[in-house]
């Protein structure tokens, strides 16, 4: 295990996290919230534990496969950490539990909150919530690492760890570079949200905090009723941003290269199927409770973008709506957004993939002499991806049913705990029941808060990353 | 596609399936019931179009993987459709599809029922619900196909498709003998469970259906309270056998062979292993709400063995535990006996796999360039079945997916429809809820009882020979 590496690169992401705070101090410096203070002390000591990490370079800077998930699993965690403290400092969460977990639900972009009410929160804590979001969007190593002043092919693993999705392809030859191109995709794309929200007569403070939510697929709002009260064409331009951010990024670089074609892959092809059907089934079977059938659909196409793309918004108090919608929320939960998005969930292209495998078995069966390719976009299916979406999915049930029996010690019902660990692991925020749109997460106890907080960090890291971070195997020698 | 052989085994199906319905006649005839003419002349229309097809040998006798699978799934569909006319005939029933949804139940060993109490039925069709189960338990068509005067290998396709788990291993170098010598040990077992039952005071009525209902997994029961009036000592005899009727039968093959330490696998073990954990959870979880730790112990293990082997007893109405009890209840639900058996589920033996292989994939992340085997019991463990095991599990979701969504357009609440699929694709029986131990399937739709149908039917069949029978790539020529 190359610690030294370990060390710089931790060192390098208190160097970024000291800038990020920068943002809620302003905030809070323009509002004139006490607040203030505890983002910038934090920043100071995360600046000066930087400089102290980062200050002598390794001499060895070679990552290999082992060290790429490690340093993933650990960064989040410690980010997390120095995130949270401002939280409890400022006093707007009572516990550190507490504020690791609405943290970690912002980096991962779930959304999920122990507050019941925000709109009495400083705004600087707003901010920082939504900011969290656009940061964790992302992923941070990656982008540290196309900055940081080393050679060799180390992106390459950490990009496999942090990025969404099952295969990470590179749109130009040089690993940064394509880093590079994604970044200004997300840029780019987040611009635009703010303004069309700016246009809409959004404050910018709102738009900014939206926007950034959005293009995360975060969750985290500034009103008690997240989108309810927005108007109707605010909410529209949501519904929109949230579909274009569970939508795979290289496909809007193949647009910009005018590759059409090539752009709409199969897995875009299934993701807005499953979008268009499932709004289909809600509008009808929710139309008698709206006035008309345009406000049945938006608030269905509403609650199905929030959910695929696992934002987490609402306009709606969904649990309230009939058995047949519950259970089709529940179902595109797992289902999740397109691999290589700011989206959680299982992805839709792994869910691709294991049905096209299941499709081939079949085949087998009935004709054991024949073999047959498992083809995506008519491109083979490596055979070392489609072992490594079934040991995902193994990963992914072990790691529920485990969280599952923890959570249940607590009071709760079935449905609650289920999707509980259902919106955490997929990294969506809201759940039904105990935890729906217009609950909160506070009930939990310490014990379960930890583990909902390893379901999210797992969800968004892909879930190998945490699992091999806390693996024996990892630091045994070989 | 081998017609003929299709037609030639339908027939001696159908004489089998009259010669089973003699046991419900003559209990009809020893207790003066009117329902025994309904299942004689169904014995006798069973027999006249089983001679009918029967009567002329086909010509060409091979049966490929894709005929084993079909033949399969229409002999256990036919098989059921015969089985629920007696039901309607008497009047016990009140429509077709009740009948057959309560036959299905009886065949697959479910033991899901639409009867509210069932102390006021015909003895002859208590004793047909719970004879169902037996003769479904370890299937017929191996049975038939042993006996068949036919040469060739045609058993081991028919032997992979209707025996549960995920591998098929021969005790002795034939076919017939390895099938021969699991019917004797069914045969001796569920003898030795009657005579127990038969010392511990009950009438011979009671302990044959108690044992045909045990040794089958099944559920069906002779009293409205399951097995809550039943004395201790017959609570724990049921609890054994339905924990003898989960474990692989080539093990007690071994075991008379003397061979303790190969039928002791790893498969045995982990069973046991979750039994005893369950047990203790639960136990601890509900002690609060008996009078003795004794009594708390003895409805735990009753209730654990009966939903873990899949069988569906219940001394107890389970529904009304505290959440964590319920929940390991729902989680076995899944996991069921083990491979080999009469019990249904996912199979721990494919859940071992499962686990060994996400296994092995971490461990290829760390070490990319080091090929690790998966071993179960120190043996290699093929690719083929690893592959089916991951399609078994795929398809698995997809059908529990698709059915979930069919029975939510029904009342009933996310518990109900959960669990009531769960508990019918894993051959269980009672689930939570509306479908809990105290009561029943008769208030679903038409169309949802033939969901739960079919998933009974995927669930005994080990999914893969009710999609092919549905697969119009089945009846493509190649």
């Amino acid at each position: 295990m190359n610690f030294s590496m370990i060390r710089y690169t931790l060192g390098w992401l208190l160097l970024f996290e000291s800038a990020f705070l920068a943002l809620p101090i302003i905030t809070g410096a323009i509002y004139g919230e006490g607040a203030a203070i505890s983002f910038l002390i934090t920043a100071v000591l995360s600046l000066a534990l930087g400089l102290l990490l980062s200050l002598r370079r390794p001499k060895a800077t070679e990552l290999y496969a082992k060290e790429g998930f490690v340093i993933v699993a650990m960064s989040w965690i410690v980010m997390s950490l120095v995130g949270a403290v401002p939280l409890v400092m400022c006093g707007a969460c009572g516990s550190f539990v507490d504020a690791l977990f609405e943290t970690v639900s912002g980096f991962t972009t779930t959304g999920a909150s122990i507050f019941s009410a925000v709109e009495h929160l400083p705004r600087s804590v707003l901010m920082w919530r939504s900011f969290t979001h656009w940061i964790g969007g992302m992923g941070v190593l990656v982008f540290i690492m196309a900055f940081l002043p080393l050679s060799g092919g180390h992106n390459m693993h950490i990009m496999r760890a942090e990025s969404p999705g099952p295969d990470v392809s590179k749109l130009v030859p040089k690993m940064k570079n394509t880093a590079l191109i994604l970044y200004a995709i997300y840029f780019a794309l987040t611009l635009i949200q703010l303004v069309a929200l700016l246009i809409s007569g959004m404050s910018l403070f709102d738009a900014l905090n939206t926007a950034f939510s959005t293009a995360g697929t975060g969750g985290f709002g500034f009103r008690n009723d997240s989108f309810a009260s927005a108007t109707t064409a605010q909410q529209v331009i949501v519904t929109v941003f949230m579909l274009i951010f569970s939508i795979n990024f290289n496909s809007y670089y193949l647009i910009l290269n005018r590759k059409i074609k090539d752009a709409l892959n199969s897995e875009i092809k299934v993701f807005l199927l499953i979008v268009v059907c499932a709004v289909t089934v809600i509008t009808v079977d929710t139309m008698a409770r709206y006035d008309s059938i345009g406000e049945a659909i938006n608030h269905a196409s509403f609650t199905v973008a929030s959910i695929i793309s696992t934002t987490g918004f609402s306009t709606e108090n969904f649990d309230l709506w009939p058995e047949l919608s519950r259970t089709v929320l529940v179902l595109i939960m797992f289902v999740g957004a397109c691999a290589g998005s700011t989206g959680g969930g299982i992805k839709v292209s792994r869910i691709l993939i294991l049905f096209k495998g299941m499709a081939r078995e079949l085949h087998t069966l009935l004709h054991p002499r024949q073999i047959k390719k498992i083809t995506v976009d008519r491109k083979p299916v490596s055979h070392e991806l489609i072992r490594s979406v079934n040991a995902y999915i193994g990963c992914y049930i072990l790691i529920f049913v485990a969280s599952l029996i923890v959570v249940s010690f607590d009071t709760g019902d079935l449905v609650t705990n289920f999707t509980a660990v259902t919106a955490t692991i997929n990294n969506i925020g809201p759940g039904l029941s105990a935890v729906g749109p217009s609950a909160n997460y506070a009930f939990f106890s310490p014990l379960s808060k930890l583990v909902l907080i390893f379901d999210m960090l797992a969800g968004r890291l892909e879930l190998f990353p945490m699992l091999i971070l806390f693996s024996p195997m990892t630091y045994k020698k070989s």
